[in-house]
């Protein structure tokens, strides 16, 4: 290979990245081409995506930056935040993530890449994470039944609120009760929700429930300013008169109180963020949300149950999955999509890792700390507003100004309540060391307090802040997976045993249609465990987070020029989280300027089932527009509708390209009538990876779209969460979108009450999408989605000689995914898209999206990051199926005995002795060279999912059913 | 669970460490010891070892510090280093460590917890890598064989003279010429090594070769000041007069000059650092050996080598392992245990990764900016040694003093040479920045000049630092595996695929003998990859060590205290190493006191291959001391051979306990015997976890030892090295160790010359056994010892039911390992050790050590971190395989068809329609419920060892073959 200075690259060799995060090589883009018979990528997108809406040039962004580079200048950022320990309490701790956690979990692509486990036998992993969760809160909360996680404490009190509403047919009052010591951003989200529901919310110290009339109730427990009470009688004279409850409780005080469900509460709420999880200024971390078992089939959220497969084995899957959104629309209990799964399971394995000796250890030790920081603080005349404690102090009395000064000299932060008192609140991280520190602070250096002799005292006086009727008394996580783990070689078994049996992004192309399942890089993710990113409580002061605010503004400002918007908020922290952001926005804009009543939503029938869910949180009446038969919007049915509805119309959702995976060349029109009938226009951000750098939603008509950071700007979805959903907005909505109570946000009305707990959502995950788009650059970030519609449209036309392609544009090309229709294959065959689903699994893939939004049909998305080799190894599987098919079809094998309903085969099929079925083994269980070459086992056979909804099961199952 | 304050753990919580880190719980112990029918721990100790050398004290070292704490420590100690950008050269470069391979490869256990692959039907992934490398360095270095890595290109260069003496029989001379710009540290090494061989060297200017009568030459490509020269002239007058030559070469250079094979070097070697290995101060990095295909039966090294499995697919294993010193003893070619596997890993997968393009790429861009360096130089009238270069520039007559300063205040390390030249060597990580900020450091920051200038001048000069005679014009890494992997979703699924080929402690138990396989703790690993530890350049000025220093340091203390020697010397960076270094010490010291003429070293029977092998290089004459019966040292004979060799007697070396697992109760008589006759003692410290805490070898009469820290205390084996070798030396002893010609190391004497590249070895993996001392504490290393012993007893216990166990000490009981004898039922069934060993596979087991120190024995060693689980899975898992042996025994199966001879099962034997066995696949492959639950696969069948080394092939083998 001579030297041909034509070869050596540019002297900055700032565009590395790209050629990482793209699959194609350009010698395949080039046979790609071929095959699609046309003669370059620009004519492609040229005939796909509408001229009217193309920008037309290139994306104004800072030239891209090597990988290298991206990780310094993020390392700069940093390093501007200020990492102070954090006594501030209110829902964020500091704790210590196991290592052998981290690395094995959260830097892990195994755990990270993997989708929402909709596909039971290839997710058998994280499905016993997220079990062992929803036992350790079951257990901790004292409660029959818990959820597979919730966004954060806030969302999930909200959650509560409409569960107490929908669960307590009974009552007649329309007022939801919150005490007064409940988190102050808890009561903003739940107010913004209160809103658009209807209910009246009364705000009064915990007590006066026993005199209210109410449909629910939420109390904190302990009290946001640390206070332990009894909370049973209340409970009871609550339920006396009615009134349903929920208690939100601190998960890592539960070790030690009496569980809420032993006191009576309906509903017990919390967050799992201590149980190992950074604080990350705000998020990603799991709330939980546990019930009693009577609410079992109108409890929100992802719930995982055991069920038995086709061999009658024990396998586990997401449970009821009839009541969300999906499939219940705007009926549905909630508009929630996501979980946080890998902060759950991180959470959950936390719990085994520790056990409840561990945890004892822990939680007393807290306890113990902060009982000696009472008593000196009291020796040393100071007042605490309460006289017992779990983990927080109230001081009253003190000078807030003197001890502040004194905090920031020793890098410490306390809460600073607004009347001058000052709260402390320990944590896991705390030492002995650090309490004398924090004597210096409260008290000055001169204290004299020693903690040997305090802790003489205490031990002498057998002090505590626990009132003897708040003590717990129960056994928790007595399961065998709790007591088994504890070790760190046996753990880091466990967690590689869990991780081998999930199909990720590590073993294969995941063509889930829909969810953009790219690459997530490694050098996005280095960043978030960062402890200068990752140890930040999401209230301390400003100056502390100089790095945070700019990379924030960084990257809002690389959505402004992507969307074509003029302002972006980052607070929802989910796509659905957004969606109901942005509808609010429109909702106070309307009110605003004096047409609050408009109160219709059109909604194609093609949309997601989040949209109209969504819409109905705020008070929207959905009205379906029809789609043609082309799967695009009708635009004379919208005419009609729009115009019938011109009075009360306020906004319309639209995805684009639409769910049907074109680029209708109408758009611009239905954004015109709308807006045209005094509507705004809500653009789903879905699809968002088919238009970066090619056609922006705030400029064809858009005023308002979320973006789904985990789809098309890399954030990893984490197994079913966490996601980020923040909103971009035109000039007119900016004032409009959430502000935080705690942390205002400049240039946001002051009464827009927040969507979730902290301002910026799940702020530790954000550098990943910065780290996308500056590596990335405007060239980059357009060839992707060039690439990624070059892709989808090499499967359709690979794929379309063997199944129908539902719907296309009006050049025959798709979008960046393509619908392949099923249903006449299995009016032939008997073989339905299940049963596809399942056999490609034999294959090695993960299946694509099936029958959304079409019932019947696969929908394929590739992204730009497969490579030509990964997606010709689909297509093959998928044709060899289409030939398998076909063999059920001329009667070579029964409709109930072949490959494909017995998809998928499992080791036990094939050690089975007594094998007499129609095909071999060999065909059974490595159809393909590649799963010969490297095969990927399904944990379990098909798994039946009646049966598990008929007996539902949510808890880890006796151990001798279970394991070996 | 009521709150009880004496389960409240200590408010200081320092040793929850010493809980993960070992295996068996409490309640394990007490059940353990009940099985072995002792009451206590401290019984079993007491029992086990011999009163007159317990220590009868807890060691003293500082308390112990929880992982959190430990790793605050150390990011101080870390944040004492100053990153300074280097352009020292010298062999060591910046490079960048793609972000995928960082993450899945060099901080993934799955990697880094694996041994070297004796076993290669469970090791084919690392295998795979390990050939990648191999046919890298052919490729780059245009040779015919290359062996899977050495320590360091010093030692690759001692063993290179070394080979040239062993190849070039007809070569009367015993000089070995060395060209004057061979980098320092690798003529400081071979001079060592040279000494006791009795070699002459030569040190004389390259063009000298042709005049000198020679078995070698050394020449260096490019010189160390930068020079590229034509060799082809030197390498064919060398072969005319009969020299055998070796060229040390620059591996990225190698990417564009002409490779060394096509100029005529019979070996080439160096080190594949650059290739994404940070610098770590010096270490571990994988050094390369390349070589003619005649030198293919004398190379040193672990070789890769393609062979075939017993279904007859193609399987790689290690090739002609019967050179290697456990086989040959004080024959062997070399002391060579230890390969640098997962460091050669990671540069095979560097250039997997990039690519011939993406190589080119990079060396191009380096050498680009290297030229506009010379011609802005040149422009402003510097003088440069040389006037061809590829990266590095000698800069003469500069006022090395003034840019000294400069550098300083812009964090830039140079290299300064004694006659005030000043050189500068790029690397990857320069960029065009750097070089302005150069051009201001070298010419002052008025210099006027503009890269762009440069850039086109050079464009139109058609400018390069490379001679015509000296470019490349051979293809290289054209095999398909360095094209395919390119996008890093590929090369995570790649990595993904060969991490899942191959069984580590993230699977199971790994119960070599003598190997140590205990817990890599994630917290003792995370700091190896901060850029504090990583980005140091082996020779920085000394105040920007102060970090590395202080934990040095530190280290040191600690294993004095352990060891219960007076000093210790960091240098040697492999136990062999380690071995080499402390006899050499012996050595010195004895000609230092006028007792050089002693040159025997007596070694009993049972001892490892490495100590006659290490004896051997440097000059002693190996005498064999029997062992009794009960497998201890034969006092009589011992007496009797110190006796005969009295006046001769230079030392001895043994290991203890000792490789027959027992604490022989003599070992103070023996000390005392061989010091009694002027000799000195030598105690192997590959057994020191059974003493650890319990016994300390420098109070029982050793002077020397050599620790192994990748067993002992904590490094991981990353799958066939890094180790770390480390010696311990009595007061004697301590000015003889190993000095550094570049950094030399105080209080050792300045002509004490290296064993080692770099002054402290393999720097930066210290901070791994820094931190478990640090987190174990005393009472920590101790009961881990304890529970060794106690692990190893209770297997011993369980076993010997079954299988007779060979050695005890005079108690019965063993030490941290024990020896099963399968001699006795091979006679009455057929069934090998070696077929336990394939069998333990199905089971999910790595086998025990097979045939040693015993041939026809399986030797087992659990450390303290397995838990009673696994060894008793372990322990059912040996007792059923002996069931299956009388099964065998009893004629139920034939001798030649059964579960054993079989083993293990693969898919491929599973999925064969044509199973006619006399067992089921069921019991073929699942022969237990854990493997039921979770099953590990070998990738391939019993591999045909024989078949591989008869035709030999240690490059890829096509793709068609190979792979799919």
């Amino acid at each position: 290979m001579p030297i041909d200075s034509r070869r050596l690259a540019d002297l900055a060799a700032h565009d590395d990245f790209l050629q990482r995060h793209n699959g194609p090589r350009q010698d395949d883009v080039a046979a790609m081409l071929a095959t699609l018979d046309v003669e370059s990528l620009p004519a492609l997108i040229e005939r796909t995506v509408p001229a009217d809406i193309r920008l037309g040039r290139e994306l104004e962004l800072d030239p891209p930056r090597s990988e290298a580079e991206a990780l310094d200048y993020l390392k700069r950022l940093a390093r501007q935040n200020r990492v102070f320990k954090s006594y501030i309490g209110q829902g964020y701790h500091g704790t210590h993530l196991p290592a052998v956690i981290q690395r094995n979990v959260l830097e892990n692509p195994g755990w990270y890449t993997a989708y929402t486990p909709y596909q039971p036998e290839i997710s058998q992993g994280r499905l016993e994470g997220l079990l062992n969760y929803q036992q350790m809160v079951m257990d901790l909360t004292g409660m029959e039944l818990a959820n597979a996680s919730l966004l954060d404490e806030a969302t999930a009190a909200a959650e509560a609120m409409a569960l107490c509403h929908r669960g307590n047919k009974k009552a007649k009052s329309e007022v939801f009760f919150i005490a007064d010591d409940v988190l102050p951003q808890t009561l903003d989200v739940v107010r913004t929700r209160a809103a658009y529901f209807g209910f009246e919310l009364v705000v009064a110290p915990a007590e006066q429930l026993a005199d209210t009339d109410a449909f629910g109730a939420l109390l904190q427990y302990p009290g946001e300013s640390g206070q332990v009470r009894d909370l049973a009688p209340l409970l009871t004279a609550a339920r006396e008169r009615g009134i349903m409850t929920c208690v939100a409780a601190d998960i890592m005080s539960l070790v030690l109180l009496k569980e809420p469900g032993a006191l009576g509460a309906d509903i017990v709420i919390g967050t799992t963020q201590r149980f190992g999880v950074p604080m990350g200024y705000g998020g990603p971390h799991a709330a939980f949300f546990a019930t009693t078992d009577k609410l079992k089939r109108s409890i929100p959220g992802r719930i995982i149950g055991v069920s038995r497969d086709s061999r009658g084995g024990q396998a586990l899957r997401m449970a009821m999955q009839t009541r969300e959104q999906h499939i219940r629309r705007e009926k549905a209990t909630s508009n929630i999509c996501t979980a946080q799964a890998l902060l759950a399971n991180i959470a959950g394995f936390y719990a085994v890792y520790h056990g409840a000796e561990g945890l004892t250890t822990i939680a007393g030790r807290i306890h113990r700390l902060t009982t000696l920081l009472a008593l000196g603080l009291k020796e040393k005349g100071v007042s605490l507003a309460h006289d017992t404690w779990f983990d927080t102090l109230r001081l009253t009395g003190v000078d807030a100004g003197k001890l502040h000064g004194r905090a920031l000299t020793h890098e410490i932060n306390l809460r600073y309540f607004d009347n001058g008192d000052v709260g402390v609140t320990l944590d896991e991280t705390t030492t002995a060391h650090d309490l004398d520190v924090l004597f210096d602070v409260l008290l000055g250096e001169e204290h004299g307090l020693s903690i040997s002799a305090l802790d003489a005292r205490a031990v002498d006086e057998g002090a505590s802040g626990i009132p003897a009727a708040c003590r717990r008394e129960s056994d928790f996580l007595t399961h065998p997976t709790f007591q088994r783990y504890r070790s760190e070689t046996e753990m880091l078994r466990y967690l590689k045993r869990l991780e081998n049996k999930d199909l990720s992004l590590a073993h294969a192309m995941i063509p889930l249609g829909s969810c953009t399942m790219k690459l997530n890089a490694t050098s996005e993710m280095i960043p978030i465990t960062w402890p200068e990113f990752a140890n930040i409580h999401p209230f301390v002061p400003r100056d502390q987070v100089a790095g945070y605010k700019q990379m924030i503004d960084e990257l809002a400002a690389f959505l402004v020029e992507v969307t074509g918007y003029d302002h972006i908020s980052m607070q929802p922290n989910s796509g659905a989280q957004g969606e109901y952001a942005g509808l609010v926005a429109i909702r106070r804009y309307q009110a605003a300027i004096g047409e609050g009543h408009r109160d219709v939503c059109l909604i194609p029938s093609s949309a997601h089932g989040t949209n109209p869910a969504s819409a109905a949180m705020v008070g929207l009446k959905v009205v379906v527009v029809e789609c043609d038969r082309h799967g695009n919007i009708d635009i004379e049915d919208l005419r009609a509708k729009a115009e019938q509805h011109s009075e009360a119309l306020s906004s319309i959702m639209i995805t684009y390209p639409s769910t049907h995976g074109v680029f209708e060349a109408g758009v611009r029109e239905v954004c015109e009538i709308v807006h045209a009938h005094g509507g705004q226009v809500y653009v789903d951000g879905a699809n968002m990876n088919a238009q970066v750098g090619l056609s922006r939603p705030g400029d064809f008509g858009g005023d308002v779209s979320h973006l789904n950071l985990h789809k098309t700007f890399c954030i990893p979805h984490g197994g079913g969460g966490p996601g980020m959903g923040p909103i971009g907005v035109k000039a007119h909505l900016a004032p409009f979108v959430t502000n935080h109570v705690v942390t205002p946000i400049e240039g946001v009305n002051a009464d827009c009450g927040a969507v979730s707990a902290a301002a910026f959502g799940s702020a530790s995950i954000l550098p990943i999408s910065w780290a996308y788009i500056k590596m990335m650059g405007a060239r980059g970030l357009r060839e992707a989605t060039e690439l990624a519609i070059l892709n989808a449209n090499y499967i359709a036309k690979r794929l379309g000689e063997h199944y129908p392609v539902l719907y296309k544009g009006e050049n025959g090309t798709v979008a960046h995914e393509c619908i392949i229709d099923i249903r006449p294959l299995k009016a032939a065959s008997g073989i339905s898209e299940e049963d596809i689903a399942k056999r490609l699994m034999d294959y090695g893939f993960h299946a694509p999206t099936m029958s959304f939004p079409v019932p019947g049909t696969l929908m394929i998305e590739p992204t730009e990051s497969e490579s030509r080799y990964e997606i010709d190894r689909f297509c093959d599987a998928m044709i060899a199926i289409r030939q398998e098919i076909r063999r059920v079809e001329a009667g070579d094998w029964p409709a109930d005995d072949n490959p494909l309903v017995n998809a998928p085969h499992t080791q036990a099929d094939l050690m089975d002795d007594g094998w007499e079925r129609p095909y071999s083994r060999e065909l059974g269980a490595f159809p393909s060279q590649a799963v010969k070459a490297a095969k990927y086992w399904p944990a379990v056979n098909r798994v039946d999912n009646v049966f598990g909804d008929r007996q539902l099961v949510c808890s880890c199952p006796s151990i001798d059913e279970y394991r070996d």
